[in-house]
This record gives C-alpha cells, sequence and structure tokens, in this order.
C-alpha cells in the first residue's frame, strides 16, 4: 500500500495552510488550465480520484454534474470534506492502488496531484479505461517527472546566476524521498513517457497535455511563479476513451 | 529559413566523423528503439524529412517499401547520399519549412533529429498530417527538451557526485545557440508538450513514445550511453493519422 502521509500529523497540518487548501480551486495556480481542459459538467458522472478537502467534487455538483464520488485514502481530509459537503456526493475511503470501479460507471475520471503517490498505478489506469464510457474524459495531473527525478530535488544557479533545476535519475522509475512538509514523504518518479505510453496502452486517447507555467498575470501577482518557466512543476493531461 | 548548418565546411566534416555517419542506423544508439516503432515496411510509401546521407532510405527500400522519397537542405549530405543511392529513391534538396507535400501520398513519415532544427514546424506538421493516408504513421525523433531547454547546456553534478543536467527556460520555446561540432548551431527548443499538442492538433494520434535510455548491454560496450539515463538525450515519437 501506497504512503498515507496526508494523515500524518505533521504533514496534514503543513499542508491545511497552503493556499489550495485554504482557498480551494483558485488557490492552486494551475487550476484555470485544469478547468480549461475539462468536458462540460452537467449531467456527468465524476469521480474525482484522490479528492482530498473536496473542493473539486463540490464544484462538479455546482456546475450540475449528475453525480459526484470523492475517493481518498486519508482519514483527516474525507473527515474535513464531509463536513462542508452536500449530501448528494458520495465519499469513499480507499487506498487507490487496490480499488475496484464499476465499468461504464463514469464519465468523467479526475485526479489532481494523486497519481504521483501510487506505487502501482498501472492497475488503477485498466479500472479507470474500463469505467469510462466510450467519449469519456480521464483528466489529470501530476508533479512533473522534471521534479520528481532527481534524488536531490533543488535549485541551482546557471553562469548567469539564472535559477536551473538539475535532473538525474530520470529514466529510473521508483520511489524519491523528500523532506515536504514533513520528513520521509515518498513520492513515485515517472518518466514523461511512462505516463503516456500507459494511457495508450489501456486506450485511452491523448487529446491535451501542458506542463504548466504561469501566465504573465499570475507571474506579476505572485513573481516567485516565475521559476515554474525554467522548470514547471506540473503536468496536466486529458484523454479520451475512444 | 531555417540554419543550414549541415553545410558548414567544419559541422559537416564534423558530422561526417559521428559513428551515425560512419556506420549508418546501426551506429545510432535509439536506432533499434526507433524500429521497434516502425510499421512492417513491405508496400508502404516512404518519405523521409531530413534524410541525411539517405541510410533509412537505403533500409527502407530494402524492406521492400514501394516508394521511398528522401528529403533534406543540406546539398552536401544529398550528393553523399546520391552517391551511394539505388535509382529508385527520390533525392529531393527542399527547406522543410516550406514544403508542400501531396495529400495522401504518403504511407510512412519518418524524420530522424531534424525537427529541432525546424523554427516553424507547425506548417510541417499540417503537411505531414495531409500527405498521411488514414492508418499512416508519423514516426520522428527529436533531441529532448531538457537537452534542449537550458541557455548552457552542460552537466553539472549532485551531492553524491553523480551527473545531474541543470535545465532552465524549458517553458520558453525558441532558438538556442550551442557550440556543437561547429560554433553557433542553431536548435530550436520546444517543449515536450509543444511537440505532443501539435500531433493532437493535426489529427494525429499518438501511439508510443520513448525517452530514449540504454540497454543494458549497450552500456556496458560504451559506458557513456549511461548518462542518457540520467537526462535521455533523444525523444522518438510515434502516431497514426486516424
Amino acid at each position: 500500500m501506497t504512503q498515507n502521509i496526508y494523515d500524518n500529523d505533521t504533514f496534514f497540518a503543513g499542508y491545511s495552510q497552503l493556499p489550495r487548501s485554504q482557498r480551494g480551486l483558485e488557490g492552486a495556480p494551475e487550476w484555470n488550465s485544469l478547468r480549461a481542459m475539462l468536458p462540460e459538467m452537467a449531467g456527468l458522472r465524476v469521480l474525482d480520484l484522490g479528492c482530498g478537502f473536496g473542493w473539486f467534487c463540490r464544484w462538479a455538483l455546482d456546475r450540475c454534474a449528475l453525480s459526484v464520488t470523492g475517493i481518498d485514502v486519508s482519514k483527516k481530509m474525507l473527515a474535513r470534506a464531509r463536513e462542508e459537503s452536500d449530501p448528494a456526493i458520495q465519499y469513499l475511503e480507499a487506498d487507490l492502488e487496490h480499488l475496484t470501479i464499476e465499468r461504464g460507471s463514469s464519465d468523467l475520471v479526475y485526479s489532481s496531484l494523486a497519481f504521483h503517490y501510487l506505487k502501482n498505478l498501472d492497475p488503477l489506469m485498466a479500472e479507470i479505461a474500463g469505467a469510462l464510457v466510450p467519449g469519456g474524459h480521464l483528466m489529470f495531473s501530476v508533479e512533473h517527472p522534471m521534479v520528481t527525478a532527481p534524488l536531490y530535488p533543488a535549485w541551482s544557479e546557471d553562469r548567469d546566476g539564472v535559477k536551473a533545476w538539475p535532473v538525474n535519475h530520470y529514466l529510473q522509475n521508483g520511489p524519491r524521498e523528500t523532506d515536504w512538509l514533513a520528513p520521509g514523504v515518498i513520492k513515485q518518479h515517472r518518466s514523461m513517457t511512462s505516463y503516456l505510453n500507459m494511457l495508450v496502452r489501456h486506450g485511452l486517447t491523448l487529446t491535451h497535455i501542458e506542463e504548466w507555467g504561469p501566465t504573465d498575470a499570475q507571474a506579476a501577482a505572485q513573481p516567485s511563479l516565475l521559476d515554474e518557466r525554467h522548470r514547471p512543476n506540473f503536468v496536466l493531461v486529458s484523454a479520451v476513451r475512444r
């Protein structure tokens, strides 16, 4: 089973302070890009894998999704999601690595920044592909493989003093331990092509991909985001089941 | 028009000494992976964009391709290709940025390490998509965006003394000048997603992608190739026109 760092007290306390936890979707700089990649929500059966505090579930319901199910492994996050939630949203506690999803039960599977915690993503991708109806969408974001690859992730500088991000071990998929909000957080590095070929292998067709960087307006409001133009932090992917 | 560095005497002399120039396809470490991604060649109308010395054109003809056309901007390379060539191969000198290809004229478009020299790739991709019959394949390789991104491309080391490749300016598509075989070689950096979304935009479906690294046997025979596991040098892409 995947490390459930979100139920670690220190991690949870730190995570709860992030803008994306306090302000929800609008607190996540990549949200506008994700939203632009989503289909029209009205009437869709939506499944959110790694739903956290349920911000996306509530957003989907507000846009007249037909049904919304949020799944997460973290008891702490689900507890808060349920507090704030509409009873029309179904929240389930489950380990995404051992999840079975009813075939043909979803029009949209959404997952924000969850897949890079999973040691074995392939079985889940098979479930997702089976769960989607023909024409159904998978939309997910993960940490960029350039971010997860190095054993010692940290900025350096080039000879002009411009930030640079040293990448190594890129083709070696597997766990990477970092100290982020708490010591010993384990993320699973996968190369870009590992993600993309997994989609293809399960019969999903890539429809859009984005290595996220800030708009000029975002960078003006929060200059630290400019680092992401040097080395984007997130990859956003949408795919369709043909 | 794209810089035609291959007709620079110094560059051409250096390039002619590379294993891939001297030994052909077998001299290119990524060739086995490319070959595994190619369709059965017999009976195909093949177009090679940036054909260089014509190694792939001759290989395709040997495998009973129905017709083979090689296009390159370099007079020097085409002259050598024609010397060694079968008269059944048609070689054309043209700038790939201003190429018109007859619609429906190709079953396979192939391009090895050429696209990253083109300032404007989009018009060529439109031509390729139009040239391919439904079910036809595009197969291309380019330098990995991690390689082309930084203004000062060079290895550094992490705290364990392991090689690391500092990336910056990744989201800033455009020219990068390097000294490779000759001073002032200009390559065009594009992010991974720029390439992939361009395929999608022109109606091509991604079927396989590889960030190339050496097999154990290749690494044993040529240990310097192990660097590519830290930061792969090439991306190999295959797509199909639906």
